[in-house]
């Protein structure tokens, strides 16, 4: 399960040793790691990170295929993880030390930066192999972060980006050594912790209004 | 006249071996192929191709001066065949052999992916040089599918991009020499096959919804 | 005080050898220079410069503490600014010679090309570090002219970019050499003279449409 920490003026939220689906509990507890981190006073910044072979594997398909009468809520409680981080009142970094798939992927980019490893793991939306279409406010994440080039191949192909294709292609902001992935994250977060405020929140709503509102409507949030 | 044939599972879709300009009867026999490719079963994608000096120029201006009483259909059916392509439920991939100028680039943005001639050929949107500014659907097709720098330089100065610029600018996806154009495109489609069906076209549906959405007003084409 | 000259077909606009500010009667001057280009006939294009160590720093903050109680209209003719320059039906161009800050760096932004010294002085967005979050329409203006990665990277932290990174980044399209800024820019103009008429100024309106919308809602330019 996430488990949150915190070094100096840099919060560091583990994401977990195994796949890290976004399962009920894993998400209420990601959920109350980001209050603490609003609710937190003065200079800080925000690491995301994991051990083992995965930083994400997205959807938690198990538990969802077992509660199918909870699909909407479910996907409603995820549209909440993106918006909630893409409009956090300070700078978020995610240290992507192994594979970061669909909606782990989406995670990644509601960060404001993002480290991942160069020389194993992949970043990829396999969305259009396992027949998922992404819903629209999930679209409108991920277009609104990538290059209209990049977006077009990583939705329609599931390319499978390797670290430094990924940092090519302007998905991710540093690709370095194993090792370096999570120092690196924090050292980029560190640099940014006087920026945690209203103003960074004020900026971040501006820049993102309809995509936050898009990941906010409850309505109809399959499409 | 434009003429599809069927290798294994990509479709080869030559639109002629003239300027290739958008005449009527153009648009009809393109219009029945995309039907043809759409409506066949199982796994596939689409090259458009040409032989010749040209891929396409784009709008046939001699018909349209002839029938200025059907200028406004005729731009319906130029931003139809340009929806039609952006959302077509497979991968397509244009190859562009020679000069791609106007409407002609514009219909290449409209696939999923270009592969262009690298050493002779240009790459052009004339607009501004030829006093007919872009409709409101085609400068948003055009804005969904290039970089702001990029499409500001293209629609702007109506520069004329060589293969190797134009893979460096992001236009297309990748330059090679004359006699690999069509092979790389077709390995390329071949490659995506299997991605056909209704969930990449819901993905490009709503990845593209406003662009589609403006393509197929017809209440007021002409903005 | 601003001041323009004609050389040939190329306008260029001194905005000072200061700060170079938003004073209001600076923005009377340069309105007042954007109204002779803008109603001059025939081939011509924009150049606009300064002189000394400064492009601009954007706002005239002495000015606005001292004037609060004409804030809003103060942002109003900000927003202006920003509209007239981006919709001008002429190709214009900016030599940042010196420090490109704040709303200074926005008007560049509203320029369609920039040409920056590649040795010394920063484009920068301090926003996040002064604490005065950009409007929404000024938010617009930026995110409509750089890519995703960019426009985060800048609005968020604060970069300071020097001209070989801001070309990198896509933020100018050429860094060159302090004595060929200028030199330059005026090339570039000049190479575009004859772009000038009412086909261009439509393609900009349409381009930009939305966020020319923004900048001249004046109900509530605060957000």
């Amino acid at each position: 399960m996430p488990t949150l920490e915190r070094h100096d003026n840099v919060f560091v939220l583990d994401l977990g040793d195994g796949e890290n689906r976004f399962h009920p509990d894993w998400l209420a507890a990601v959920g109350a790691a980001l209050d603490e981190v609003e609710k937190a006073d003065g200079p800080r910044a925000l690491v995301t990170a994991a051990t083992g072979k995965f930083y994400s594997n997205g959807l938690d398909l198990d538990w969802l295929f077992a509660h199918a009468d909870q699909h909407q809520d479910y996907v409603v409680s995820v549209h909440e993880l993106f918006a909630r981080t893409l409009s956090l009142p300070l700078i978020t970094v995610a240290a992507l030390q192994g594979h970061t798939f669909a909606a782990g992927a989406m995670f990644s980019l509601a960060h404001d930066f993002r480290v991942m490893r160069a020389d194993r793991g992949y970043w990829c939306l396999p969305e259009a192999d396992i027949n998922i279409p992404f819903t629209p406010p999930m679209a409108a994440l991920i277009q609104a972060r990538l290059a209209p080039q990049t977006a077009h191949q990583a939705m329609l192909t599931a390319h499978r980006y390797g670290g430094v294709d990924a940092s090519a292609a302007g998905i991710v902001d540093h690709a370095v050594s194993e090792d370096a992935v999570r120092t690196a994250a924090v050292e980029l977060a560190q640099a940014q912790v006087n920026k945690a405020g209203d103003t960074l929140g004020t900026i971040k709503a501006r820049m993102y209004g309809p995509t936050l509102a898009a990941l906010r409507d409850t309505a109809d949030p399959l499409g």
